[in-house]
């Protein structure tokens, strides 16, 4: 299969990033293709060997439930979920008393692989259409048939280079919907952000504001309010990625309304921040906020933060893609040159939990559903992930809700310089976490192992799938035609 | 404590139907006053007295996880969910392949009361607020706190009765929240209604359609839109019972989009019925039509549908208050006169399987939602009740997918003459129902104990209350008030 | 007739404010009581006895078209308007070259009234309608019979003092759609907001930024929603005064969508200023911005000022009701006993000029319409009023363009010791004010002559109530009812 | 200059209907373009001749004000309005007591061309614009600049002939806006239209019911939503043409709260018809129904009414393309060779009259300004058009209210053998119509002469760009950029 009408497939280790050709990634993730690639077995640190752990005196928490138990876990499976379960001699007791015990957020076990140049986590991915012909659609068959993919993303933005034309769109809508598997949406209008690209830059506007001010959120309204209609159309599923203003947001919320089946994904930027960065008066710092679709003006924020807790919009994802001061200032002088993306892998727990729970607008159980269980079942891997149960992976967190973390460039395991959460301060931190049975972060100290990640295949015709056949038929039921017209004068 | 400014109290068997004066209850209800008093011991039938039970093969389905397995109970609890459960002599085995084994819908177990004349189900129950002062304050105190009570209604219509004025409403509403108690609200603008049925009468039309004509959409929009707001002003999640118009779905739509904390509960007749029955001929059929909201014209049906299908509302309830048409017939030449209620217990079960799952629109996972767990966790008895998990009571159904049901007057179970659902013919049929772990419905066949029915205390301050201390502390803190102005000239 | 079940009725000059017992009337108000049953006779200054005026060159602008012309005025009434009118001996010439000539503004020419402590100008009232009986059913009738009353104000504020409850709103909005009076609301829930002042009093909160936050705008949101909602029921017009908020023009503008014939009114003080003031260290500041509905937070001005550019909203207000800083700081130490009501007349034409046409929102056309055409359309005395037509009433303003305003309590012609808008520059000045066909207003000065104000009868059924009966009868054919049951077994 | 890169150019007498390639034509137009290029002379009938009229008695309408005067016209021009002119021998004197005097209503001349086969009626035009390059750009120069032409059309929909791409959607609202010409929108997604043709001729629907089928209003919806977010992007006045869902609507209207200069147009069929005659089983009748965005299921035709009779939609048009059976046979096997037109001009204001005002939503002041005053404003020849005042083009009708009308195609003008409004019976009756000052239409005889028809240019600049700079300069100056970073380390 070749994928030259696909974008640019990296086997890369990030779970549910999309595959991109080299201008639109950032660094961390050409590491992850050399990864891998590679066939690491070395393991650092204490505990990492050890397969039989007992987490106890912890509040497990589900997405419908939390409760005291004790998680046991062996070869990498979690066990048992009870409560006074016996120690023995062999096993790794990790005290999690006062702690919530949590699925390993999804999305979240990345910030480790930059440290250690190694993956050790599970991951999948999804695959970007760029263009459509007869062998594309060959190729998202082979790929859900054969190889374990069950999403495709679609841009509406990046003229030039991966934006689709609605035919395109169109049509891979269609080939989704047969195959079973779910479209995924950037949601911008390509040919509105050249032409406000090119007016901005036309002003004088040539920092990383301009980049802001050459899309507006009325261009993320438009996409969204089109990918969702074309959707409707063909009555797929929709997945509308980083979403980022009131406008898309509205969309969402008015076709849910209406019973379409479209989910709606805030990031952690556009839940915690604002755009008033992008008008600092130092570039290097100003430039870190540049991603697309950008941060807005506040307000927006609160928004998406309100019709995230109750159900609006349903999980929160990074969109992570982080360039350092060196990469950005490739657009010093040009804002269209900085390369899109900020930092958010390894805020995102935090950052979430404080603006979301601290907050008071959902529960840890709720949390754990935006973060980790919503994710999972879309994407048709529940119960295997996103969630505490026997017979779950045990990719596991342990946070402690009465520690404090400071959030900064100077502390971060990341290499980059700078960090957009700079001296963000809050209750709670992720003391431990757990990947395939293994304590793979503790004492703020990493252990992994290279290339222990597991490509995780996804299986086709997830929920969001169920009972579509039934609806088309009725649709079509309520046509009352062909009307015979045979025996007319 | 007196009742006197609640509404009458009638210590009952049915789960969630609001406690209300004479008038307003059907006969059914005022058998379940005297059964519940009485402490019956005898049970009939086969099997009722087995407290072993191995349910095997079948599909049991959760509201976030659907898989096959067996289930054992015993002593009216779920032991243990597993695969291949070995089968012992003391146990009574029941064969669910390739049928759903679901938590025993919540509001439904009701059907057999009426039949058996005595109360074999556990039940919990809501109290009417009908007026304000400091002896009501005192008196939800003590509900709350000694007596299992977790939820208080509020009646916007029945003026002259029920009705409160919205300064009652706002003091019930602070105690509520003060308390952790939920208020639910019956929405319709109770002095337009009376105005409505003035004039409607006035014009002539005497008969059931009468009904629906003088309380239009509008005034049910009015009353939600009014309690959802003063609920914001209040800062207390509000659940707004029998939603049956789009009118209010929309309110309800814009307040989840706002953030604000509110639950939708449309019911069996206002998801699978329109108005149309109102205008028959037949004043006996017309009349078991009349309850309150009315039932609305074709097309409020089919939206619910979908806002209940994308979680813009949450649960379905069937505010059941079935009517003889002896009883209807008190309204023959008046329909002020006829007693507001429909029949839906029974057939709730099987009308919203057809309407949201054999549609299409749901999943069985998704229906377990909406009929069983959702409730759970809004009343707090999750996983007690709810859910088919070790640990929980065991209130299960098994309905097999493959039969077919017919719904008639001529072979329901309910002593009423006459069937709002008459000739509904689907897919699907619950062929076993079992309660506290005892087979209480098989083979067409009731098999109760008279009084066996647990009255199930229900705590305060469910998930809906988790973090509005702290949404409270940031709204306040948004004041930057009091202003200090000491040292102004 | 009595007027105890109205409020007070004050033989007020000033057109459109309500008749209001005296708490609620600031100073000025009193004076028109005594001004009014004065029969002065005296005339101040140069030129207010020539009653020939030839208005020559300047660029005549009315609702619907705007060109250069003459405008010639004889006997208080305007003559002609042509080109290039030939100037005859006895007729005073005033050079509008370069400058727009349009119709007196209707509300704004009281702004003489104050200093001249007489009145020149013509006038109408509103009536409130504050309780329901027989008695007031009558009195409604004679006063739009014989007195000249066409609209009559209802307010679901002030509890204890003004408020109506529902039964009574929908009785009297009857009793106005009978007579074709408009039925006018003051939309905010008085329940609440007594409820939101005794809290935020509690609090320790007493300074006026308590006024704002004891009643915010959900509760105008609230209010207006219900108000237009019985409307919709009795099918009768609706004029919102004072809409203040985001969620009260949301409201109006579903309703227009709708179909729904709602009029809606933002006042100057809701389109140009935000709540900030009202946390001004300085009480004596801070107070003058405490008025009901409160000015809102940023935001919803200008919001309100686009719905006004597009006709969602319809005509600019401004429920003058202005209080020294003496009366004011009888609220010192409680926010709840600070008078209500901001300054406004006198500025009203030159802020609207400049938030809506300096700003490029409205074009002079446009502004002639929300400020003086729409006006006396809804109170049906056009032509007579809000147009420069041959037959009007020389009800008339010169704006010069170019010249320069600047607010300023220093210079206001109001006794007032501040003034809301106090600093306010801007280009636009009104240089002449022509009031029946006489100079009050030039150079700077006034000229008025004392009780020479008419008052002004309205005649009902204006334009918005064409067709109701029509709507009324084609709304109870579509109810198929009564149904025939006589037949029936 | 070319027209290549326009649709072509047919100078065609039908004022403001898109100028387009011949298989978008019906028969009707072929006929103009001859006949425009013709000099015809002679008159035929009776009183064509004659140039001073005097319509006497007459209750004339205008867009703000209705009263009883008489109307002189001489030399084609309106010459007084007045009450008892006097009647002189050379004035041929039209009694018009009891009777309606309107501005004739624009769009509304051309029915008599098809029977005359030659115009008598004066004219302008709109261009299409299907393509983007400098050419295009410098021809819409010179046809604003030199041509009188002040609008251009845009196609979203026919893919592969007229539609254009977002980018030349861009560009062209961009040069529109610097010419002050008003862009216009035919409102679909091509892409989309054109799949869903595929796929219902694919199910073996080749009637007329295809072409609703293939084409939903979620399809208009999308691209109104389109190009009013693009048209906000550019900041300039939209149009959208033939409004035929509540989908378009509710965009329009969302657009309006913002503040968004769009201009709504229903049509005589979205406002009077559903689409229930496309499942005729003979196909002649349902051919008849075919256009373009379709006519709806019931249900649209009231909400737009409502949307109208608010002015959230602003005038009615006709889009008027009349086939013959013969012609729509073409479509016989495939409803996509169905040429797509309705009649509707000869209809329209018989129709409208009916549909708005006899059904008591509109008074006949608004009715003149939503098929007339509205429409002058807009493409900015008011008040030359669009009012009855001295100075006004005599371009005149006289209805009576009292007369009834009957719609047939045995009966009406047009050469079609069909009609879509076939049966329909009201009251009200234009009994004379007078073009240019000359009667054209009177007694049920036409009387007018080759040729007579003017093109009337119309400058740019309407009323929709007053202010837009002012816009344009806040905005800019909101972005508070560039930032100055020259100082930054």
């Amino acid at each position: 299969m070749e994928v030259k009408d696909f974008a640019i497939w990296l086997p890369c280790l990030i779970c549910f990033v999309s595959i991109l050709p080299a201008p639109f990634l950032g660094d961390e993730i050409f590491d992850y293709q050399h990864m891998c690639s590679a066939d690491g077995t070395e393991w650092e640190g204490l505990g990492c060997g050890t397969t039989k752990l007992l987490i106890k005196g912890g509040t497990v928490v589900n997405a419908d439930l939390q409760f005291i138990r004790d998680v046991y876990v062996e070869d990498g499976i979690i066990q048992m979920v009870a409560q006074n379960l016996p120690v023995t001699d062999d096993v790794r007791v990790i005290d999690a008393t006062g702690k919530f015990v949590m699925p390993d957020l999804l999305k979240g076990f990345e910030i480790y692989s930059e440290k250690a140049k190694k993956s050790c986590m599970d991951y999948g991915f999804h695959m970007a259409v760029t263009t459509w012909n007869e062998k594309v659609a060959k190729d998202m068959e082979l790929l859900v048939k054969e190889k374990g993919i069950n999403s495709f993303k679609f841009f509406l933005a990046y003229k030039g280079a991966l934006m689709v034309t609605d035919e395109q769109m169109l049509q891979g809508f269609k080939k989704c919907k047969e195959l079973g598997a779910l479209p995924l949406v950037h949601a911008e209008n390509g040919d509105a952000v050249a032409e406000g690209q090119s007016q901005i830059f036309a002003m004088g506007i040539t920092g990383p504001e301009g980049h802001a001010l050459s899309r507006p959120p009325v261009l993320e309204g438009e996409a969204t309010a089109r990918s969702i209609r074309l959707a409707k159309f063909i009555n797929t599923p929709l997945y509308v990625v980083h979403v980022m203003s009131i406008d898309a947001m509205q969309e969402i919320s008015q076709a849910r309304q209406s019973g379409q089946r479209v989910i709606g994904e805030p990031i952690v930027s556009s839940l915690a921040l604002d755009d008033s960065k992008l008008w600092d008066a130092d570039f290097k710092i100003a430039a870190q906020y540049v991603m697309s679709p950008p941060i807005r003006s506040a307000g927006h924020d609160k928004a998406l933060q309100a019709a995230l807790s109750t159900g609006i919009l349903q999980l929160v994802g990074t969109d992570h893609a982080p360039f350092n001061s060196s990469q950005k200032a490739q657009g010093r002088h040009d804002f269209r040159a900085i390369p899109n993306g900020v930092n958010g892998i390894e805020e995102r727990m935090h950052i979430v939990w404080d603006v979301m729970v601290n907050s008071g607008k959902l529960s840890p159980r709720e949390y754990v559903r935006i973060t980790s269980t919503a994710c999972a079942q879309i994407f048709n891997i529940y119960p295997r992930k996103g969630a505490i149960l026997p017979g779950s992976d045990a990719d596991i967190i342990i946070l402690n809700p009465n520690a404090t973390t400071k959030i900064s460039a100077s502390t971060h395991h990341s290499r980059m310089d700078t960090n957009i959460y700079e001296g963000w301060t809050m209750k709670g931190n992720i003391e431990v976490t757990i990947s395939q049975g293994r304590v793979a972060w503790e004492n703020g100290r990493l252990h992994v192992k290279r290339g222990a990640g597991r490509y995780i295949p996804m299986a086709p015709f997830s929920y969001l799938f169920d009972g579509l056949d039934k609806l088309d038929l009725e649709y079509v039921s309520s046509f009352k035609a062909p009307v015979d017209r045979s025996t007319a004068a």
